[in-house]
């Protein structure tokens, strides 16, 4: 049997639950294949990806020495106990212990990003003996029991059920909620906000702060220079530990290995996932630092899970960040976030009246969509929804969160590609008015 | 360089953080390779499975169907969205409803065990609009925020910050609650017990009962016949939701394709992870039942995650459950526990005195190992440690939990196998004295 769209559509609609959806109101884009920045249906029409699918796929798809390696794992060895040792996990762990700052010594690995800050939260609470995690409402951070009520957006909302959890304001100058009129300002501003929140919360009530060091779906608010080297001052002053959840942001995205780099803080834990072996295989994990990886030698850890370490997305991380290195994945996304969608991007800005604010970092961008400049109303969501289908139509595959289509594409792009997308763009805005 | 155990384990120790332990206190096999029951290490001493890992390996090691299909589904696409429409995805949903009963329409698609569980929750508080969530005591759900208070034994206890979970007794009649002295008696109490609890805490704010169809890592506690019958009739009297963890009995381990059949017992959602693809590619997921898949056609879904539906996965779904039946595993696994596991741990049970009872179905067994057959006070820990150490000494890997040794090979394994490990018990139990 020929396989079509038709078909697997079907298949899909009558066998497959969906995330994140009411069930009838879903229209799935069936996906054949893809390589590189591309993906294909199976009448052969293409789709330039700007979406990284959920912003994960860095090396892009199909990457030949990806494939190789799982298949040579899957032929050798797929499964084994996290509880045995085995050469891929240890060598995974190495290689992203060697791409990290040298206060990190061990990693603990996880299934995704979800239980990797579960996981992070976990040790904060146990090396601290303190309970509360403060984390930002502009965050998501997984959809498991805790890390759901750690999340910040309006996804917690119909899952509150966890405690413990405590919510505070992060920088965000384009929808300022300190009335800040620059940069400084909302940096001196939001850190006397978290200073008062602990203060209020009680220091010896807290085990954590829990940041993305550049909020991701909740909008790619990234924070002013200062900000996150000021939690890290209130973290050492308080004795609490800095969690960072690098799920999105880390392994290129931004156009350096960690997010985190760019701004001068070093955090005690860093939770990762997609990006690390472009969710080739699902996996997650914790970066430990020493001092917390030492306190856990003669202190027992309550954590774990069946496929913690799976050998196959262990050897997919490994040539995943091989690949990486080799090809200069990380400089080309810094190098087209320099160079192709910071001016691009601009340009856009500037000449499309909904584009209320563009903000980024490497292939880490967004476009906040606004229906007046001026009130910065967030653009209906209806109309959000019309421009994310006339650019599928037109062939490029953009990330909608909210208001805002994001623009994060995998780093292996081209300056091509970018700029083919970026013309996309242009012309589908530009027939959709406030 | 050659690979040796000695490299394997120090980078290990180095860069791995492990699961539910003290970091100084671990001491991991190195395994460098395996097939069908068997695994070696570099230097090639071979050990033979007991253990399925963490009694997820059901097909065994290696199969070539299964290697296959990963292998050509990695050619063709890794990751694609949630969100799309895929053929491995759509096949492999269709695949698994096929394989259980009739009232059951969808599937979604997990990470692993501990967010199926996760999500069956979710969906029953949604659907019931209640939420409480009663589970036993003698349970492991995973270890994410609510799974993990979800939970029964004693990990939940550094692990609580959920709310809103319930605990009751469940049958077990070697250590009854109720002191009852036979099956139909504990039966009878264990479900008097259960009604109290829902009349005490109010039918009216429960959501669901959850439980494992057969508690596994808690004991293998083999329901009486009647129980889970009850339980059903109980949910439908209360308007419960009835929520079926076979995350680790599901999928052949018990001798039929899921554990609730061997009770005539159907629930509403069925949670599984592990022997589904055999833990070749991390995967879970719910199987939902007719209404409540019809319930979330026209209502909110909050749930989601990245790797759902993955498809490397998903193919090794296909193969795995393809394989299963074009090779009758599961029968295989009926046959060796009722003509060899059955018999051949009851004489074992005669003959060494610690070993306090013998439970199980198909390839799911414990032994419970006491110091006194009359007080049936638990075996120390640390004679249970000797006797695993051994075991692993002379070639076999069992999987030990508590004061137990479960009894858990792959679902493959031959009848030649089954009785060499039942010697090698028989041996090592005959050294180790009470």
């Amino acid at each position: 049997m020929e396989v079509t769209n038709d078909y697997v559509y079907q298949l899909d609609r009558e066998y497959v639950f969906h995330s994140w959806s009411v069930q009838s109101q879903i229209d799935p884009l069936v996906i054949a294949g893809a390589q590189g920045c591309k993906l294909w249906d199976y009448q052969g029409k293409e789709y330039l990806d700007f979406s990284s699918q959920l912003v994960n796929v860095n090396i892009g798809y199909a990457h030949p020495k990806v494939i190789e390696a799982v298949q040579k794992q899957a032929q050798e060895l797929s499964m084994i106990a996290p509880a045995t040792a085995n050469l891929a996990r240890g060598e995974a762990a190495k290689r992203i212990i060697a791409h990290a700052p040298d206060t990190f010594k061990k990693v603990f690995f996880t299934n995704a990003g979800a239980d990797a800050n579960e996981n992070a939260i976990r040790m904060a609470r146990i090396f601290t003996g303190k309970s509360k995690i403060l984390s930002g409402y502009r965050s998501y951070h997984g959809n498991t029991g805790s890390a759901i009520v750690a999340t910040g957006d309006p996804r917690r909302i119909p899952n509150e059920y966890a405690h413990g959890h405590v919510h505070f304001f992060q920088p965000y100058l384009y929808r300022s909620e300190f009335y800040a009129e620059d940069e400084t300002q909302e940096c001196e501003r939001a850190l006397a906000h978290l200073r008062r929140v602990i203060e209020l919360e009680g220091p010896d009530a807290i085990a954590a702060v829990l940041l993305e060091s550049i909020p991701g779906t909740a909008g790619i608010l990234v924070p002013p220079q200062g900000y996150l080297k000021g939690v890290r001052q209130l973290c050492d002053e308080f004795n609490l530990v800095m969690i960072l959840d690098e799920v999105m942001a880390g392994f290129g995205r931004t156009g350096s290995w960690f997010a985190f780099e760019q701004f001068g803080a070093v955090p005690d834990l860093v939770t990762f996932a997609k990006g690390v072996n472009s969710g080739y295989v699902p996996t997650g994990g914790v970066m430990l630092s020493e001092s917390i990886s030492e306190f856990f030698n003669d202190h027992f850890f309550p954590g774990g899970l069946t496929y913690s370490g799976h050998p196959l997305a262990m050897a997919a991380i490994i040539a995943t960040l091989d690949a990486m290195d080799e090809e200069k994945i990380v400089e080309n996304a810094a190098s087209i976030g320099a160079n192709v969608l910071s001016s691009g991007l601009a340009a856009l800005g500037e000449k499309h009246a909904m584009i209320g604010d563009v903000r980024g970092s490497g292939v880490f961008w967004a476009l906040e969509l606004v229906s007046h400049p001026e009130t910065k109303s967030p653009l209906a969501l209806e109309k959000v929804a019309a421009i994310k289908m006339d650019l599928v139509k037109h062939g490029l595959l953009p990330f909608v969160a909210g208001n805002r289509i994001h623009i994060v594409p995998p780093c292996v792009i081209s300056k091509e590609q970018a700029m083919q997308g970026l013309n996309i763009l242009d012309d589908v805005l530009g027939k959709h008015t406030i």
